[in-house]
């Protein structure tokens, strides 16, 4: 049994349930866990894990790719069984506990995690548990809906929990591209030089010897919860394929653009979607998470190939995509979260990039991460990765939020995650900015007329007019710079 | 005559006075000079180019590599000939004119500005000004004792004057290493492993017909203005390299650490001076800018390699170490600042990034332009390219600035260049703090006990404490975030 999934025979009898596998996890400990925007984490050990805390407290050190899906989070937090966690997470229960000091998070740039473990900066990871299609002959694992931190942990992690989940289909074998860079300061050039690129191996080379425990699950990834486009997130799809067409006009691109990366969530989602009724074709993607948009592109006859870190799609979209995931198997790759969102990769192919904002200032500083600048939302996840070091940095969001009451165009960003040296195009469902070349003089109006509400356009003119009074590079009156989220707090509302 | 310096005996009648190269520019272009922290500036045109404004007025778009000597930033910004300036300065007449509104200024990270202008995103440049050593029998230009952005210049300008400087030594020739990475989507890694690397031409390649004039000069570069160590920079290269002891005896470094970054200015200086004092050794640096203390680690026997954009010495550095060069030019590169600050060559090599703070907040966010929000200091330079991407990105600044009246540590940043996720260790004269692996949370206590004067520290804490009250991942008081700065403007003093 399982002998197609565990191909060396000396490994199947390390199969245990999932509490026992996760006996191995102690009090204390730093544990690397695989999952990335919930594709492909390890679901059953934790949930073990959880249910033990809840008889006999216990703490540790969380590492992911990125969030997970199934709950976990939620369920990990609310057994308190996060002392500390990071890189990245987007889960309401966790996030409480965050807010409320009560899990220390650190919020990191996506690509740098492994770095700092593999040079000891973080870590030790003494477990690692993570979700596979497959265990190969030679002990190889193969990863099943992302890759994430996934091959650093196994490497790095003094004993591995490997999770094999039979509704993960072995289709994903071959998908995988695991490439870890060598040790600096003699580290040779990650050898990617176009979203195609294959460079490693299709299975994280691991000492089967590390392998503790096997968990046999079957329990499928969360879908994502990504809603539909609407007419605001179509307007902002609109007007940067807009943009687009004309940077192609001025011969700064071509109709292929150049590679594309969008961000998470809904509006990214919608922006990559809205790229079907472009006349840009041949497209190819170097992105982190692929979502139902990247499949809707392939459909569209508009995608050449995508390079991500996970397959994260709705519950209509798995049902389509997935018994047919040989069409597409050939124009994917998935690769570490280090690799796809590294920044010596993402400057060499010069990726176009496409996020999202919670706010933006009228200078052009954007916030991802804190509402309020400082109540954390997510986490700034790859988006300072691709961003810094794109091609294009482009950063959209809605004009406001909860109904109007928020404007996501503020005096001054109650938090700055990219600064405004790594910003060039800011999008709403108004119009967009291009802040190329602009001084912060020179950005302001154009971000209050083409960006802002009509709502608070006035207001923010009124705040630059008088700050454009007092001097400064970058004018400001410090007194009232954050008085909107200050009335925000005091009455629920920036009007 | 000159037929040592200008090769080419084609040229040798393209040799005029500068006022007439001058004449090449014309009222809205686009100029290219070179120029980086003071060293290797195009010297003559520009003064031509002032005195002709003074008579009939004219503006144009002047990028460089970084800052110039010679005072010419000021004669420019005083003759109004600065309409819009890029990507970088340190000039108090010109910043007073960039603080007025004056003068259009685009702070750039200077790794960007050439991928800007090679994608016509920035430009076209109509005319490039370079200071040269000598051209060479094809038409290549070998450049003084600065880069920057000279290659790109040229490469793209239509026209190029090119000011032969007879004050610089013809021993510079051979010291450059010019690599202009190829287009993209499709280009290649870039081959640099190690600083030593040799991976271009020693002069900048271009079609000769396009020099369009040449001017004879020998104005020496500007000293820089580097203050000698005092006991606070001594206090702060104390700290430094104790926490360095640290990390080799953890196993973490060697003794040969990893190779080093150090930004401009007295502070930082001043901190590679002290390693002249530790147990390191065999060092090597990749930087900017290599000032006075490059030199003295030469000459301490610590240093074995520096490649850098520019070299930038006092008077009495200058007076030592031009007469014996032959000394140290095996050991040096000077690259194009695309390729010194590049983030995939930074992150490869794993650099020890130093640069200084103005300020930093509670949470690690660090300003390095803006004094009190608003006020242009100098421009983020090449600290972003470098601390977003070192393998150890230290901040140092000394705790209190005019006399004590400005806290340099405050509750928020008033203006974010780098935040938390970018920020390793903080460092001023009364101690260091490590931040890495740790929550906003846990960073503030650290940051207030290590890092903050005295003077200031119950009133951070008390801050702190309140925030706290509040909640939040990142708790701020938010109606009192910028007080500090309010309370500079309106009494003259933070206290
Ligand atoms: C910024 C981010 C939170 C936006 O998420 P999204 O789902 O695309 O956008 P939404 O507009 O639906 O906003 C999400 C929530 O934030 C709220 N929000 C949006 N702007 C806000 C603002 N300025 N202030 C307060 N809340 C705001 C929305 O109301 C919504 O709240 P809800 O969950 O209660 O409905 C998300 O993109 C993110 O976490 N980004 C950082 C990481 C990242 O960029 N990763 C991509 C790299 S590949
Ligand atoms: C931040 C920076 C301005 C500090 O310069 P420095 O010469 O090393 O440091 P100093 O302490 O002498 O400070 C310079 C001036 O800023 C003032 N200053 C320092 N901290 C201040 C603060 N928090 N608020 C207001 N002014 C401050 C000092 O008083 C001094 O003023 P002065 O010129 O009137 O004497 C400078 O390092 C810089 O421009 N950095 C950004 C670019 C960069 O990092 N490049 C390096 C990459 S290679």
């Amino acid at each position: 049994m399982y002998g197609d999934r565990v191909r060396n025979p000396a490994l199947l009898d390390r199969i245990v349930c999932a509490d026992d596998a996760a006996m191995l996890i102690r009090d204390g400990m730093t544990v690397g866990m695989s999952g990335f925007t919930r594709a492909g984490e390890a679901k059953a050990v934790p949930m073990a894990l959880a249910a033990r805390a809840r008889q006999s407290p216990l703490s540790i050190t969380l590492i992911t790719g990125a969030s997970l899906g199934n709950d976990l989070d939620k369920t990990l937090a609310e057994a308190h069984v996060l002392a500390r966690r990071l890189p990245f997470q987007s889960d309401p229960a966790l996030r409480k506990a965050i807010n409320a000091g009560e899990v220390m998070f650190v919020d990191q740039h996506l690509s740098e995690t492994v770095e700092l473990l593999r040079t000891r900066q973080l870590g030790p990871i003494d477990v690692a548990v993570i979700e596979a299609v497959a265990i190969t002959e030679q002990g190889g694992i193969v990863p099943t809906t992302s890759v994430g931190n996934s091959a650093t942990f196994s490497i790095l992690a003094e004993k591995v929990i490997i999770e094999i989940n039979l509704s993960q289909s072995d289709m994903l074998e071959g998908l995988h591209d695991i490439y870890i860079p060598t040790h600096r300061p003699t580290r040779m050039p990650i050898p990617v030089v176009a979203p195609e690129s294959r460079v490693g191996l299709p299975f994280i080379p691991i000492d089967p010897d590390k392998i503790a425990a096997i968990v046999i699950t079957e329990k499928l990834d969360s879908s994502s919860t990504i809603l539909p486009p609407d007419d605001e997130t179509r307007a902002i799809a609109g007007h940067l394929s807009e943009f687009l067409e004309h940077e192609v006009k001025a011969g700064r691109l071509t109709n292929s653009l150049q590679p594309l990366q969008a961000g998470i969530g809904t509006i990214a989602n919608a922006v990559l979607h809205g790229l079907i009724e472009t006349p840009f074709h041949n497209l190819k993607m170097y992105s982190e998470v692929l979502q139902d948009s990247t499949f809707d592109l392939f459909d569209a006859g508009k995608l050449d190939f995508a390079s991500g870190s996970s397959i994260t799609l709705s519950a209509e979209k798995y049902r389509s995509v997935m018994p047919d995931f040989a069409r597409y198997k050939s124009r994917l790759i998935l690769r570490p979260q280090e690799i796809s969102n590294h920044p010596e990769v993402v400057r060499r192919l010069g990726i176009i990039c496409i996020n999202t904002a919670l706010e933006f200032d009228l200078y052009g500083n954007v916030n991802s991460t804190h509402v309020a600048g400082t109540q954390m939302m997510n986490g700034i996840g790859g988006s300072g990765d691709f961003a810094r070091n794109g091609y294009l940095s482009i950063f959209v969001t809605k004009a406001t939020a909860k109904d109007g009451r928020i404007s996501s165009v503020v005096p001054m960003a109650s938090h700055v995650d990219h600064n405004e040296h790594d910003v060039d195009i800011l999008v709403t469902e108004f119009g967009l900015a291009d802040l190329r070349g602009l001084a912060p003089r020179e950005r302001a109006p154009l971000i209050i007329a083409n960006c802002a509400h009509p709502d608070y356009r006035d207001e923010l003119a009124d705040y630059f007019r008088r700050a454009v009074a007092r001097g400064g590079h970058t004018p400001h009156v410090l007194e009232e710079a954050l008085s909107w989220h200050v009335r925000l707090k005091e009455t629920g509302s920036m009007r």
